[in-house]
């Protein structure tokens, strides 16, 4: 091992979980020269990180053991809680403190943080907002929650990870609600556009000849996002250039255009719903933005 | 009118509706010097541009008798049958184009051209992409469909509207066919935006809080749209960084989160059934682009 950077003891890390994300985040700590301790559920995961250098533990408890800081990711909380929330795993880890970027919904990620402090554990829950082959690269971006004094003593190992890492709040649930918020952009978006492109083959457009005006539509997002947050936050949603009732039109055009290709338009058809129910309760004047305060009305 | 700029009969067009779409259009010609007439079923709407040197016609027929070329832009096919298929009309626009730049479904469109075919009026079927403050300027995007050589023709005059023009083929319901997908797109996406903010507010994070990372996702959208294009248009869906199940388990922490709020997840409800769907057909180990594919089986 003569051969691998060395390293101090500070730098030391454990990852458990070794899915495509776990392997990413483990591969970066090892590039930045980290000592990186590895450990998945099921064996066979560890073959190419070993050879980059990683220790591969036996057991949870003994890699939780090989560092002042665990990074737990794996698909959700209940294969979290399976890992963790053994008697031996718990021991190790206590003192210690655990990073979990695992993804699911704040409630659990409350949930894990109560556990972690009821045995002693140091604890942090961020998410991973960008796929695996960015880790180690300036594109990842990282979103963490929990004590901000205990985020600022792991923030420079974390920052191996490389990319942008945000620290939203000391409610450890935080990076996780942003994290759902944010995927229900995105899985709602990329829906919009597997049923986009459907529509586009029935009437003979092909997905690459529909690609760059939707990459259009795409960059048109980001601005759009920024007003409509302004109207929600301010509570004023205007209309005067695209009222509710216009966008309603442009939604019966797509669920009819749909349906008449025998294509499902179940996801248009709850949101048209969504907007008519926001028309009849006098809103048909208003942005589309009104949408997200009847929405959130209890 | 000495004072306005100086035109020959061919830069000559009429605007048929006057919203704020059709007000942009008629403004961006006069503001390139055509000899611009408009006119609008409700009246009192064209006050600005008349003092801008647009000619108001009385009548719609009087309207189409002025120009070459009339654009037409209303809120949807009803009004504009209601208004163009009148004998007079169809008579002043007898060997006269028309462009018709209103929303509706790609069936509408092939529809109004052949009963344009039938009463030897020239058509052309577009679409504006951007909103109506984009008209007259860079960003604008206009899409085309119809016969090549009229709209070799005319596109002289439709550049006058500033922006980029894109003649998509020569089915009068292509454009609109575009339209609708790309439309699809955008509401579905904007229909998720809503809906995150609401569930964010939910979980105490504001909506001016969350746009930068929101933005952040749209930021990302337009280089896996083009990924995902290439995947449905091959017949190839690797899942390979991002399978199914794994964004079906997302999708369930979202619908999840938004339940426990009490907030309508019925959008993200109808995405997770398909997802489940395609899933039970055998495609879990499949990246999500698989459900294009499934949502156009017939």
């Amino acid at each position: 091992m003569s051969s691998l950077p060395s390293h101090s003891s500070q730098s030391a890390v454990t990852v458990i979980g070794l899915g495509p994300m776990g392997r990413a985040l483990a591969g970066a700590f090892l590039a930045a020269g980290a000592r990186t301790t590895v450990w998945n559920r099921t064996p066979g995961r560890a073959g190419e990180l070993a050879e980059r250098g990683a220790e591969i533990a036996d057991s949870a408890a003994e890699a939780a053991a090989a560092s002042p800081l665990t990074v737990v990711c794996v698909v959700n909380y209940d294969a979290s809680d399976a890992v963790l929330r053994a008697d031996d795993v718990a021991a190790a880890l206590k003192g210690r403190t655990l990073v979990s970027l695992t993804a699911d919904t704040p409630a659990r990620a409350r949930d894990t943080a109560a556990w972690a402090a009821d045995h002693g554990i140091r604890y942090l829950d961020g998410a991973v907002m960008t796929p695996a082959p960015s880790i180690g690269t300036p594109d990842a971006v990282f979103i963490h929650s929990g004590p901000a004094d205990l985020y600022a003593e792991h923030a420079p190992l974390l920052g191996l990870l490389g990319g942008t890492h945000a620290h939203l709040g000391e409610d450890p649930g935080r990076a996780a609600a942003y994290d759902v918020a944010l995927l229900d952009i995105f899985w709602t978006s990329m829906t919009g556009y597997a049923h986009a492109l459907a529509v586009a083959k029935a009437e003979g457009v092909s997905a690459g000849e529909l690609a760059p005006f939707a990459q259009g539509i795409g960059a048109i997002l980001p601005p759009l996002f920024a007003e409509f947050a302004k109207d929600v936050d301010s509570g004023t949603y205007s209309g005067a250039i695209n009222p509710l009732t216009s966008a309603l039109s442009s939604i019966e055009h797509i669920v009819h255009t749909s349906e008449r290709h025998g294509i499902d338009a179940s996801v248009m058809r709850a949101a048209e719903a969504l907007a008519r129910r926001t028309v009849a309760l006098g809103h048909g004047g208003d942005g589309f933005s009104r949408i997200a305060e009847v929405l959130g009305r209890r």
